[in-house]
């Protein structure tokens, strides 16, 4: 079957790439908002008989769902075969079960709402915390790309001598997974709380990582108080100034600033969100993954 | 059944009314926005078993759509009974057809949208245009309010000498009624075309009504362009400074501050949509609506 892949605005530049990477026709469409707020759709392309890839990270999500969804059903109305939604940022993961009562499980919700209109999903690296998979809240066929080797890669290829950093040790596994692929040492900061408000940080084997270059990673580096805080311990710790990678630049506020100001030697992310600060690229792996899953069909 | 009444953020003030009509109890929530842009709700009043109303004029729909699927989403999951959409100012009326090749149909798709999460929907003069009954595209039950006889009570017990003035012979049949109810005499502007860009605006029987308040009414006030137009001509033929009436202060951009600036007495609108210009309370027959449509239960 033959593929057309649409950019929803804002993902022009991953979207191009893609479609070099699928042999893909690249699909025109007119999104914009009237005056009064509305959003206005116009395929321009012909995607009869063709399946739909519809290009949208879903980083501030709100605003984002009602184009998307009026895109997809745009194209069906239109004669697309399926519409298969590549959102390489996967918003609402984080809130998948009541921590309160009365409170809202908005990734059920959210998963329930995007199967409703797109026949497939693609994903890198979604916030998996309480779920095994993808598949226990999204009924259609999804693809998850996990980005740690790429970062591995990028770590070897990049910096002189790294050593991970884990903040705690829930980050160990994550970290341990990129230090090792990366053929580098990793620690993992050590917390001794004295009382409540006083917690001691130490760095294991601090005095042997002098003269390497300590990197951070974390999946999604939203409003960037892990970083900034271990930066701080590092700081003190008389390390040298690290390189904070993260796959998702979701950057909240004001965050970006503030941790660029925290003495960074450098802030790297991958390109599953537009930022000034991508430098790893999942164009590839992320094609491939849109072609296996293009299998559904078969 | 039991009834609880929930306002969406910025329905407050009409939900407080309703309540007070309904006796109904006012529902506790919590809608906020995370940093990164993701929508929080929380529940704190016993929903079980309930009806369960959201009151949410849709107004600039696309940022207000996930947090009210969401509120709908998590009182079904607390036992809700069932959830009733009151949505004073219906979005997406406009494009009910496609104009031009490849457009979406976004008036169908919104309506399927919120059919498949709202049980019932309560609106006031939704701008039916191409359409004759909301009923085409919604699948829910739904009550359509004329809110016509409440601006003729007001310019009845308002305005000592009105004369209702239509922009053009479209307007005719909604700028009549509105006349007769209110006792009051109306014109409208007759176009002579006498070349692609000359056109000549008239006002019929313009002497008898210069001691007359003029009085412009529309459903949606939006970038007011036809208002200021029919302002100026009234200017020009030496009538007194107009009244302007609206349904919905949708107001686009600066479009209030345009029409407030264009020689204007007076500008009135109804409360479906939150507005200093609200002066035309239409909660008393919207609660009465809600009640009629409760039936649904029976």
């Amino acid at each position: 079957m033959n593929m057309i892949i649409f950019a929803l605005p804002g993902n022009e530049d991953l979207t191009d790439k893609l479609a070099i990477y699928l042999k893909a026709e690249k699909g025109k469409v007119t999104i914009r908002q009237f005056p009064d707020g509305e959003s206005y759709v116009q395929i321009h392309s012909d995607v009869k008989d063709k399946c739909v890839v519809l290009v949208c990270t879903l980083h501030q999500p709100d605003e984002k769902m009602l184009p998307l969804y009026f895109l997809s059903n745009t194209a069906k109305a239109l004669g697309a075969v399926c519409t298969c939604l590549v959102a390489p940022y996967l918003a609402y993961m984080r809130q998948d079960k009541q921590f309160h009562p009365g409170e809202g499980v908005t990734s059920t919700y959210f998963a329930n709402l995007i199967s409703s209109f797109a026949d497939t999903l693609t994903t890198i690296d979604p916030h998996l915390h309480r779920r095994n998979s993808l598949s226990e809240i999204y009924s259609v066929p999804n693809r998850v790309i996990h980005a740690a080797s790429h970062i591995s890669k990028w770590i070897k290829s990049t910096i002189e001598k790294p050593v991970l950093v884990g903040p705690d040790s829930e980050s160990e596994q994550w970290v341990s997974e990129v230090a090792r692929e990366a053929n580098a040492p990793f620690t993992v900061l050590e917390k001794i709380r004295h009382g409540d408000r006083d917690v001691e940080v130490s760095i294991p084997d601090v005095a042997k990582y002098k003269d390497h270059t300590p990197v951070l990673v974390d999946d999604i580096i939203s409003t960037a108080r892990t970083m900034i805080e271990t930066i701080g311990h590092l700081k003190k710790a008389g390390m040298k100034a690290p390189v904070c990678i993260g796959v998702h630049a979701v950057f909240a506020a004001s965050a970006y600033e503030e941790l660029n100001n925290s003495g960074v030697q450098q802030i790297v992310t991958c390109n599953t969100i537009p930022h000034e600060t991508n430098g790893i690229d999942l164009s590839g792996i992320l094609a491939q993954e849109i072609k296996d899953l293009m299998n559904h069909h078969a």
